[in-house]
């Protein structure tokens, strides 16, 4: 038996998220796990870091597989790669500790959110950023974002009806950057997210961007331990998981 | 009657090039006439600067529509945008001089060539540019790209069957940019482009590049004015209409 570490990329437009869902739904997890059943012979489970949702993306996705085959990881991973469609490839496939799992172990995560911020929508950036046509205070945003950098409550930014333990988590970086006119990009780093979390905190993040609320407002949103005073939720497809580290 | 000059941007991946074909195959000039034509309630015609192939993009395609509507510039603009799908979008739309023509006013067209030069295929950069995975000699496809700047014959690099009138073209600039592991592009730019001229002159930078041919087998291969004497076509989603000058 051995435990591997599966690093994936993917396009999340046509995937209805990572996690197997109804038969017929395209999920990252279903497509994985059929090519693993068809090389294997035999059902494979995968457990996911992060359970990306509809149409967010991945750059460094973690996956844990539990393998009995007697093929060997640069096999098994060409092999793979040679199965799956091409908005979805394994881009590291290496051995990991006994009882490695991509959930439980994951010790950090970063995450990308990209604003197309112009007065027109841009078909060449639609697949992977958010259209905002009103120009955005960055400023405003960078500083709002610092407020939300350390160990909070972020019950906040949680989408309701998904609270399971705690909701304390420590963000260790949260950048706006760029400029109206342009992409700007939000980049978080921290141990843990709970479900929605960055789309929920982009949305606050736009409204001070807009100028609806003033930065330290994202204080009073995270004191709040309330969804209902964060902004809506930003759409899934600026999203991208960048990296998970162990 | 008022002559109109649109500068488009699209995503060419699921259009079946810019020409209007068969009723059912869907173009970028079929979508926008018949937005065109839902907006106007009269049939129009738009002439565009570049007949682009099917997957190819474009930042700034331009195209010229002759119209006889009380609508002004800015309506139709903001109109038309609202009709058109998520992979086409008119970025520019304005009056032009009595009598405006796309294509034969052009005087000087960018392309861009995308290859992403790694061991692995990226589903994140699939639709925009061409896997090669052997490491590419950039110096020498540089190398190579500068002996098709100036005016020449371009035969070579002219899909056969397609000759109609000269095929002297002049190239202001070729540039090859970028290293192995990363992105490539070749960026050019002329007065004008033969039938698939660019997918065939990055067919001869890649033998370039991956050492099959050196850099100055590209004088042989133009003068020798003969279509077998260059590389095959690369394929048409890495390429990119980026701009026309009038």
């Amino acid at each position: 038996v051995a435990d591997l570490r599966l690093t994936l990329e993917y396009d999340g437009t046509d995937f209805q998220g990572w996690q197997r869902q109804a038969e017929g739904t395209r999920t990252v997890q279903q497509t994985l796990e059929e090519a693993l059943g068809r090389l294997l012979g035999t059902p494979s489970t995968v457990v996911g870091a992060g359970r990306t949702d509809a149409g967010v993306h991945a750059e460094g996705q973690v996956a844990s597989l539990r393998l009995d085959a007697s093929l060997g990881p640069a096999e098994l991973w060409r092999a793979l790669n040679a199965l799956l469609p091409p908005d979805l490839a394994v881009v590291d496939l290496a051995a990991a500790p006994p009882g490695f799992h991509a959930r439980r172990d994951a010790r950090r995560k970063t995450y990308r959110y990209r604003i197309w911020n112009a007065p027109l929508r841009s078909p060449l950036r639609a697949r992977f950023s958010h259209h905002v046509a009103s120009p955005l205070d960055v400023a405003a945003m960078a500083a709002a974002a610092r407020l939300a950098v350390g160990t909070h409550d972020f019950r906040s930014f949680q989408t309701a009806g998904s609270e399971v333990g705690s909701s304390v988590r420590t963000l260790y970086r949260a950048e706006v950057l760029g400029r109206p006119g342009d992409e700007i990009r939000l980049e978080v780093e921290g141990d843990g997210f709970l479900r929605h979390m960055v789309r929920n905190l982009v949305g606050s993040l736009l409204r001070v961007g807009l100028g609806r609320a003033a930065p330290d407002s994202l204080a009073a949103v995270l004191a709040a331990r309330d969804r209902a005073s964060a902004g809506a939720a930003a759409p899934g497809h600026g999203l991208t998981l960048v990296r998970v580290d162990y």
